[in-house]
């Protein structure tokens, strides 16, 4: 832990992905584009799983389980979706290996074991899940069909960064079925503020909800609604998107429902997501030179007790710090008391500041004996004495106070960095400046969309929702507008 | 609904097979031997997870997630790990799909995006575990590893039956790593205990805990211990393994660790599993003829109350159900009222038998003015009156006497069908009439065992733990004994 990180100043980059593994979060494995999710980053995503998946049993989903491949008849079906997959995905041609004559030891792919049918590793979804549908959907009883899938998918990425862009991740599909647009787009609007409440209220990350442009629409959806944040280097991160995919996917599938006068329709779908990407997100928002800065809510670890001590006197302290790590403990709080007699507690600190625990209370004899607990914040490393007589309380408030200022914090970076230019030389300015998003007029064309972003690597991030609409002119071709775009360089 | 099931004497297998539908728990997919698991089935499978998750957690392990692709190269490191399960492999060999141009519309893999080396579809992660475990230990500091994953798996198999035997399955698998033999296999004996207890106080699956012969042995492994449970077919069923690796995988990954003398030392391994295999043994252990038959401990639904009215007069009695409702929620049973208006109160009955909810309440005004509430089990169809005064304590307790029903009914059957024998012909007779455990002495060689698994298709299921030696001679060749193996046709 005496290897300070590259600072964000220095090198934003290269401090992410010292943080990732100095913090014990995740690391590269042996496979091309793989990452291996270490115990302590997997802790953080269990509680974001846990938190989400409560979150869509509220609002009627079920969970289920479908197949981990997807025959290439059944890829191809929603010609579009197929088309967005097709160049990153991963392909099972054989089902068996053998022994290698040449190489005594060694394995091969046994040539006589090839499938007729190549098999596709998911990279979402959709088409085995709306083949299965199909059979489960005959009346308008059937409907709505509100299904969730926990689940792992790859997408073959060339250039991969931990948790961010990696060939395999972890994530959830929503995939529901609907009697009618009207409440298919209800549904991906609803799903779209889950994401938002538990990017803000949980991962204390400001999002701005808006629907993306033709260009950046889900392969086969009709409309995709997204959450987009920004990070610490100015560059915006796509945190989670929900797509209206009106009767695509039925259509491709022959999904029909007898509706209540006895006509057939086809049904309405929806498909909606968020990855360990927020992982990646959660990291780069929030912590600084010194490590990770968690926000309570998701901390595996909450408080760290360390105890400060004269050699021969820990087991005595110990019995007097039990109490409160008792006393947190019934209060839900949870609590590690770091008792190794190994290291110093400056080392501790160090580590623990590493793994971003929110709150950490170094406790002597002489402060017991004074009636005070020293806590230190990670989020704003303030020391503050707290009364030993309601230091529940005090903690428990504390952690309240971490998680609401990580919020404000990011808001305000946020905020800070959001720029409404009216000139394209001004657009520029503030990309090659201090980043953030940037919001402007343009004529809405695919064409210059992709000319702003040839020019600078900018993209339109989504078109707000809720934002009122107003007279403009393109900043590039200078042809009417009626809203502004937030654009953005993105990771 | 109204169709019945084959029954079990008619047809097990079939009786099966259309239980598995019919209770909604999980179907055929259009992947060769891949299952959907559907949500009902899926509830209870996230209730195994959550309670055998808690157990790893309290017995020290935390969570962790490695790649599902494992490169062919370190997939042989472990020779006989390799070549047990390189029969059954799904092989990526390209990473990208194409326009095919012969056929307009439909794609092909791309020929140029061939992998340099092949991927294996995991079929179980110790080789990309221990290939990462490599860089995490170096000292006996890093000592003992504890980690677990919960994941898809794929083992290519000819012949599927769901949840049984599937290509993919989910599953968890712990692999850890020790100092010292010794530690190594107090870890392998903990978590066959673990699994033991989950079995008879979860499932309520009674199990015999005991090793494997070399025969059946994991591959790559020292010693294999494993739960064994009896079907109502007088089949057996392994329910859950767990693997002493001695320094097999540290030596094929060169993974040593500093001991406190400073010496360099191979270490001791353990892996252990247990799969939606679990969902059978639940599904065949306890259901009859009229479907499934769920310990309340498992049970998504546990009570489900159907109000008895005649027309017009629902809404009322809803209102008089509620507090009941309300009540049995409180207490932290998870109840479901079922107050649909388009469907028969026997109709409803017959669909939540075959969907195995412990607990039916069946309520109508009389019974309510009466101060009585009619109560029917679904493990004895035993129809109760429960005083409404007390009703949730009843069906508290209710609840608590089905699981333990359950658990001794499944007993009393295994006992019944273990069957000590001292001749070859005994051992067939009961083999061919009642089936069952059979119990006897074998001269404890490879080739005795593989006869009487050619002769009789009984394998040796294990070697009990915690059973008295006893001499003997084996019934095939006469030798000398010293120890009963539990025999068994399996599944
Ligand atoms: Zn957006
Ligand atoms: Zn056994």
């Amino acid at each position: 832990m005496s290897k300070k990180l590259p600072t964000r100043q220095e090198d934003y980059s290269a401090w992410y992905n010292e943080l990732v593994k100095r913090a014990g979060l995740a690391e590269n494995s042996a496979v091309r584009g793989c990452m291996v999710i270490k115990p302590y980053g997997y802790a953080i995503w269990e509680k974001m799983q846990r938190t989400l998946d409560d979150m869509f049993k509220r609002t009627g989903h079920e969970n289920a389980y479908f197949p981990l491949f997807v025959p290439k008849s059944l890829f191809e079906a929603e010609e579009k979706n197929a088309e967005g997959f097709a160049k990153e995905c991963a392909v099972v041609t054989h089902y068996r290996l053998q022994n290698d004559p040449d190489k005594p030891g060694k394995l091969r792919v046994d040539p006589n074991a090839k499938l007729e049918e190549e098999l596709i590793v998911r990279p979402t979804s959709e088409a085995i899940i709306w083949s299965t549908y199909k059979n489960w959907i005959q009346s308008y009883r059937d409907l709505p069909l509100l299904i969730n899938q926990w689940a792992n998918v790859v997408r073959w990425e060339m250039r991969t960064r931990l948790f961010l862009r990696t060939a395999e991740f972890l994530w959830q599909e929503g995939h529901t079925a609907h009697a009618t647009a009207t409440e298919a787009v209800a549904e991906t609007r609803q799903m779209l503020d889950v994401y938002a409440e538990f990017a803000e209220e949980h991962i204390a990350l400001p999002v701005v909800k808006g629907v993306k442009t033709p260009n950046e629409r889900f392969a086969g959806a009709e409309d995709t609604y997204c959450i987009e944040a920004l990070m610490q280097d100015g560059k915006a991160l796509q945190a989670g998107t929900s797509h209206f995919l009106g009767q695509n996917f039925a259509k491709a599938f022959d999904v029909q429902f007898a509706n209540k006068e006895g006509g057939l329709e086809h049904v309405w779908g929806t498909s909606w997501g968020v990855s360990t990407r927020l992982m990646g997100a959660l990291i780069m928002a929030h912590s600084d030179d010194e490590g990770l800065v968690l926000p309570p809510k998701l901390a595996p670890i909450q408080v760290v007790i360390i105890p400060i001590y004269k050699t021969g006197e820990l087991d005595a302290l110990i019995e007097r710090i039990r109490p409160i790590q008792q006393g947190l403990a019934q209060r839900g709080i949870s609590v590690k008391l770091d008792a190794r007699d190994t290291e110093r507690p400056g080392f501790k600190f160090a580590e623990w500041e590493m793994k971003g625990v929110p709150v950490r209370l170094a406790i002597g004899a002489r402060d017991l004996d004074a009636g005070t607990v020293e806590a230190a914040r990670r989020d704003t490393k303030q020391k503050l004495q707290l009364p030993l007589a309601d230091v529940v309380d005090s903690v428990d408030k504390l952690l309240n106070d971490i998680q609401l200022n990580i919020y404000t914090k990011a808001k305000s970076y946020r905020d800070a960095h959001t720029t409404r230019v009216d000139t394209y030389d001004e657009f520029k300015a503030v990309l090659d400046g201090e980043g953030g998003f940037v919001v402007a007029h343009y004529d809405g064309t695919s064409e210059t969309e992709e000319l702003i972003k040839e020019q600078t690597k900018a993209t339109v991030r989504c078109l707000p929702l809720n934002e009122p609409d107003e007279d403009g002119v393109c900043i590039v071709t200078g042809k009417p507008s009626t809203r502004r775009a937030w654009f953005a360089r993105a990771y």
